[in-house]
């Protein structure tokens, strides 16, 4: 190992174990805390954010940064050393430009205002949480400005920190096709998706039962219940504190057989990913996933291009059936894949049809642009947000909780994080493309045999972690960098087949 | 605020927020994380043990704590701050002499031992956990002799750190009272307790239903649910945050009724005093309980002296008839009275009757002097275990599991706790004999009316958290120092009474 880099260990340790004890308070803010915790654990959190900003932004670590990008020092390291130095750069990039007292009120402040998000969600109330929002804008915009660099944009700058390859000029490109070509398809679609009856999926399924099945659907998938657990949260979540650790959450409702079957599975994607990254990278700067992104492209992956394909739920219905007789024995297998698949305009991102799904995002996406150049303020959200469904969708929200408050993001500060969906929506479909030209994925489907698949993207993928970005790894497995149009065909692909168009 | 005082402050905050971090670990890892964690999740553990111990021990903190003790920085400190400096120069005795390197990887062990143990214990084979034992023994040997001083012994440096007023000698005293005085009437009881048929306390006892009937007692008793939350774990357990986040586990069989509903209150009378503790001083120094022999007080106050009275049943035993009809329904209130205080020697301290319990303790007291006097190696723990067993009880555990293994203690390093168990008894009734002299509690008790026995225990003792020590503690509240014999009265009349002896 490099001197340098070796010097540079402690303090890369150091800065692990505090962002992995910051991981796990938020996991217990999510899943398990007291209500009236917060403020005192605000503190904590404060305060471990500060520590964790000092052990990296300091004098003796900019200085070995610097001289491990010297290319002297540079050619000595190993690939993932390198990427590790590349990761730090950034992490730079992000911390250093901020004054550590606002960074710590920051953290106090989003430990707080998401269990304010839940309360004013669950009580349909905006104006109970139109402060916190207000506050978590104001420090991201300050924070954006700190790190703009030449002629970025502030929205840039934090849209860089969920994915490095996909800044404002290309997410317009790939949102305009997806807008010309789904809006269309949507309205054909859900004009025929009409007659398909789905009243079976809001029957009565009770809730352990719920958990059983999806506990096994999760690890039908491959989640490692030696290396993670599954809990519940009011908005499920995926977080990891080492590839041996990975937990994942979901919600269940009684009047919804889908909803959280759907989550686990998109939960369980994300899991996968993180358990499957290299021991020899878990806990260190380049041990997460390659980017959101990328993140997203696993999960979706599993709950979209796997979790809805007839071949998937060919070996597995029968069980389901048999978890809910009473519900499901007179609703085919044919007939259920109607169902999970059926297309219509909606309301609720995490509830949508994959034709609907990244008109979400772009509602999202154009909304996060327009806070960041100062077009709409806290008080015009709600109004824009419901303008935007019935602009896209054709319907408008009848209260904040099914409309600007439906999302966990912006309470933790998360702008820029949408567009991860939809990137890893489209990343997912070419990867999906490429897979079936070097497996018989179909039939592993079939035969109940998901090993191949996972292991394919264990090796070309997974193991990786953070040490390449969304378009090297792209370029590695499929032979060239992102490309939507793979995502335009599979969806045209698959609902004209499906609705027989 | 003196300003020596006030200087003292970011490093305090900053230890009490790491402190916090690893007591969010302990929980997380009794309560949640996979089983193949804990390796990973040590080294943060490691890492954040060491932060801690920096954080307090450094040229910085050692100069303003010298300062802060010289009398003229002293007079001015206020009372609560006075506490602070002082508990703060324990935490120097404590681990000042100890390399940081030792501390670290001794807390790296310990995340790491106390899973070998749930499994060894599972398992029953005390073979896989004795290495962990040697190692934990060896540093905690090793940490006594760094810290002792004069003609103290390693083991009562130990004994110190959970309640400072209680050393060897006290120890022999009390303890030899009451061999001489329970030993004898233990075994007269058990005689006449024979007859006591306590069969229904071993029928099929479902476990959600148990879950909720101790959810509901725990609330009965003053648990507040804003401000803490019931698990589940191996070993039950209590542990604070802070006084907004307490949390409780317990342990749940379907073949015993009585075993979770007193793990429930015994950790809801600890969990009761942390929730009382002085918004004023919460993540302070002296934020929690006074000793851990005051806290045991607590728990055993509310455990035994409270929970297995008639009077407290008396309002609530319907309830538990209804919970369970067709197993209690003949089975009368005298009857269940009986039952709870069926006493006889036996193997498990945490299911032991009050007049054996510190017969328990005694063994481990002993044991523990005798490991770090080396009198006995780690080969020969299950031997002596037994033999000890068979000495007091009369009877001898069948395997390690109920015998050497059975207590989680060891494998945290908490050597030297078990007396706080018997100091905590004894204190408890000496506390309970100057209550009866304030207010009617027995009728309190039947008219289900906990709030003034709560508020007393509150506004004596709770609330001062660590500003106090236990005998200045029964000083204040009761007008004399420990003393046993209120115990030793308390048991006598409880069973003489409750046998017609």
């Amino acid at each position: 190992m490099s001197k340098t880099f070796e010097k540079l260990q402690p303090y890369l340790e150091k800065s692990m174990a505090l962002q992995t004890a910051r991981t796990l308070f938020e996991w217990d803010d999510q899943t398990t805390a007291p209500f009236e915790a917060a403020e005192n654990t605000s503190k904590v959190v404060g305060i471990l954010s500060d520590e964790y900003m000092k052990s990296l932004i300091n004098d003796d670590v900019r200085k070995l940064l610097k001289k491990l990008q010297e290319e002297k020092e540079h050619k000595e390291l190993t690939d993932t050393e390198k990427a590790i130095v590349k990761e730090l750069a950034k992490t730079y990039e992000q911390l250093e430009s901020i004054p550590p007292a606002e960074y710590r009120t920051f953290n106090e402040l989003t430990s707080v205002s998401s269990r304010k998000w839940v309360k004013a969600k669950k009580d349909n109330n905006y104006e109970d949480f139109a402060p916190y929002l207000q506050k978590i804008i104001d420090f991201k915009k300050k924070f954006a400005r700190y790190r703009v660099k030449g002629n970025k944009k502030p929205y840039e700058v934090l849209l860089g920190d969920f994915d490095e390859c996909f800044m404002i000029e290309d997410l317009d490109i790939f949102f305009d096709k997806i807008k010309k070509e789904m809006i269309p398809l949507l309205k054909e679609v859900s004009k025929k998706a009409e007659t398909i009856d789905k009243s079976y999926n809001y029957l009565n399924y009770d809730i352990t039962k719920q958990k059983e099945f999806c506990k096994y659907l999760s690890g039908y998938l491959g989640f490692d219940f030696n290396k993670g657990v599954i809990a519940e949260s009011a908005h499920p979540f995926t977080l990891q504190m080492h590839n041996h650790d990975v937990r994942i959450t979901s919600h269940y409702y009684e009047d919804n057989l889908e909803s959280a079957m759907f989550s686990i599975i998109h939960e369980s994607g994300h899991a996968i990913y993180e358990m499957n990254i290299d021991d020899s990278i878990t806990q260190t700067l380049v041990g997460g996933g390659a980017s959101m992104g990328m993140h997203e492209s696993q999960s979706r992956f599993y709950e979209n291009i796997i979790g809805r394909s007839r071949d998937f739920w060919e070996p597995i219905y029968g069980k389901l059936i048999d978890t809910y007789p009473e519900n499901l024995k007179n609703i085919t297998l044919d007939h259920f894949i109607k169902g999970i698949n059926k297309a219509a305009p909606n309301l609720i991102r995490t509830e949508a049809d994959e034709l609907s799904y990244c008109i979400h995002i772009i509602i999202r996406y154009e909304i996060e642009k327009m806070i960041f150049n100062d077009e709409i303020t806290v008080d015009d959200l709600p109004k824009v947000w419901n303008q935007k469904y019935q602009e896209y969708m054709g319907i408008t929200p009848s209260n904040d909780s099914d409309g600007v408050l439906q999302d966990t993001h912006w309470s933790w500060g998360e702008f820029g994080y949408f567009p991860s969906y939809a990137i890893g929506t489209a990343v997912a479909s070419q990867i999906y493309a490429c897979m079936k030209e070097k497996m018989p994925l179909e039939q592993y489907l079939r035969e109940g045999n998901l090993m191949p698949i996972r292991e394919f993207l264990r090796d070309s993928i997974h193991k990786y972690g953070a040490t390449k970005n969304t378009n090297e790894i792209l370029q590695d497995v499929c032979g060239e960098k992102f490309n939507a149009d793979y995502y335009v065909n599979y969806l045209k692909e698959k609902y004209v087949a499906l609705y027989e168009l």
